[in-house]
C-alpha cells in the first residue's frame, strides 16, 4: 500500500510531466513545416519531433523526481525500476490527429504496479483540459473549470453513443465484430483519438471500441475510466492493459450488452 | 460597395452574435439530462434546447443592431430584409458532436449579398477559438493567440489529408465518388464537423469533402476558406452556397485533382 505522501508525490509528478508535455507538444502544434517520419512503411504512423521532445521532457522529470520507478514509453527504450511502479507514457496519442491540427490527440501518463494501472492522466494541451483518475478520485479540469468525472448510468444499447478513432477497426474479422455493435447503437462517431476515452469517463458517451492498440495507448484510459465508474476490458472480458482489442464501457450493463454482439 | 463603417459594423455585430451563441451553447454543453428531439424520424438529427436558445440570442441582437438585414437560420423561419444583406446562422453545426461532448461542433455565422457569402465566422465555444474571413482578411483567435489564416500550398493528392464528418458520405453513388478520392490521399480523418473547414482554412489539411449539406452549413465555411486562399465548390466545380455536395480545397491545384477523381 502506498502512503498518502507517496500518492501525493505521484499525483504532483504526473502533473509536472503533463505540464512539460503540454509545452513540448504545443511548441510544434500547427506550426508550418511539421514533418512526419514514418516508422513503418506499410502503415501510416507519423512520429514527429514533438513526440520525442514530449517524452524526453517527461523522462527528464522522472529521472530527477522518481529515479526508483521504471518507465515504459512509446518513443524510447524501457527503463527498469526498483520500486515496483512503472510510468507508462504516450507523449502524443493520436499523432495523425496532431498532424491534422485536430484538438483530439492527447498526452497519456499512467502509473502501474504488478496489478496493472493504478493512476492515469489524459491531457489535451490545446484545449488545456486534463482528465485524471486513481487513488479513489476522478476529475477533469478544463475550460469550464474543475469537476468530478462520472460515467453514464446504464441505457439500452439502442440508445448508446459509440466512439472509435477509425471506421476500419482492426482486421477483417474485428471489423465485422465492431459493425455488429455499431448496427445496434443510436450513434457512432469517429476521429476522437484518446479524447474518446476521456469523453466516456466524463459521462458523455457510452462505449469506445478499438483494436490494435499498444499498452501505452490503454493504461491511462483504463485508470481514468475505472476511477470514474466505467469498465475496460478486451473483447473477451479479460484485462486490456496489454493493448490489442479494447472495449471501454460506461457501466457493467452496457459493457455486457456490447460484448455479446462483439462475440456473436 | 460597403463602406468601411458598414464593414466594421458587420464584423462587430458578428462578434456579438458569436459571443451570445457561446454563452447559450455552453450553458447546456456536457450537462446531465441534455435531451435530443428528433426532427425527422428516418434520420438521427437531434435538436437541443441549446440550439434554439443560441439562434434566438443571435436573432435578438440582429433585431436590435441590424433590423434592415434578412435572416436565414437553421431553427426558425426566414426573415426578409431591405438592405440586400442576409445573415445566415447555424446556431450549432454538428449537433451530434455536441451531444457526444466533442469539441468539434461550432457556431456558424455569415453574411451574404446577391453574389453569395461575403463574410463568415466559425466559432468553437468550448475551445474558445474563432475563425473568421471576409473583406480581405482571414484570421483565427484561440488558445495560442491570434494569427492570420492561410491555406496550404499545393501538394500531390498522394500527400493530402482529407476530412469528412462521417464515413458514409451522401448516397451510394456519392459514397463511391468520395472513396475514389479517399483511396488516393495520404490520410483520411472523420468526425470533425465544421471544425474540419476551420482546419482547412488554417492550413492544417488539404481537403474537406461532404454531401447532403444545407445552405446554413456551408456559407460561413465558404467565406472563411476563400478569404484564407482556398477554393470551395460543389463536386461539379460550381457554387456550393446552396449546400448539397461540397468540395473544399486548400488551393486550385488540389481542388482540380480531387474533382477529377470525384467525377470519374
Amino acid at each position: 500500500m502506498l502512503t498518502q505522501t507517496e500518492v501525493e508525490d505521484i499525483r504532483s509528478t504526473a502533473a509536472a510531466l503533463a505540464d512539460a508535455a503540454r509545452t513540448a507538444t504545443l511548441a510544434h502544434f500547427r506550426k508550418p513545416g511539421l514533418t512526419a517520419d514514418t516508422k513503418e512503411t506499410t502503415h501510416f504512423d507519423p512520429v514527429t519531433i514533438a513526440d520525442r521532445e514530449s517524452e524526453l521532457a517527461m523522462r527528464d522529470i522522472l529521472e530527477r523526481r522518481r529515479p526508483q520507478d521504471g518507465i515504459l514509453g512509446e518513443e524510447f527504450g524501457p527503463k527498469s525500476g526498483t520500486s515496483g511502479l512503472t510510468w507508462v507514457l504516450d507523449p502524443i496519442d493520436g499523432t495523425r490527429g496532431y498532424l491534422s491540427g485536430t484538438p483530439t490527440w492527447g498526452v497519456l501518463i499512467s502509473v502501474a504496479d504488478a496489478s496493472g494501472p493504478i493512476y492515469g492522466l489524459i491531457d489535451q494541451p490545446y484545449i488545456q483540459e486534463r482528465f485524471e483518475g486513481g487513488f479513489g478520485l476522478a476529475s477533469v479540469n478544463g475550460p469550464m473549470g474543475a469537476s468530478p468525472l462520472k460515467t453514464r448510468a446504464s441505457c439500452d444499447l439502442s440508445q448508446a453513443i459509440l466512439l472509435s478513432t477509425f471506421p476500419e477497426v482492426g482486421n477483417e474479422e474485428e471489423g465485422r465484430a465492431f459493425r455488429r455493435v455499431a448496427e445496434q447503437v443510436r450513434l457512432v462517431r469517429y476521429g476522437m483519438d484518446c479524447y474518446g476515452y476521456a469523453l466516456l469517463a466524463a459521462g458523455q458517451v457510452d462505449l469506445v471500441i478499438e483494436a490494435g492498440l499498444q499498452t501505452y495507448d490503454v493504461q491511462a484510459p483504463i485508470a481514468v475510466i475505472e476511477a470514474a465508474g466505467g469498465v475496460v476490458t478486451n473483447w473477451q472480458g479479460h484485462s486490456a492493459r496489454a493493448g490489442g482489442q479494447v472495449l471501454a464501457a460506461a457501466n457493467p450493463e452496457i459493457h455486457a450488452a456490447a460484448m455479446a454482439f462483439l462475440n456473436g
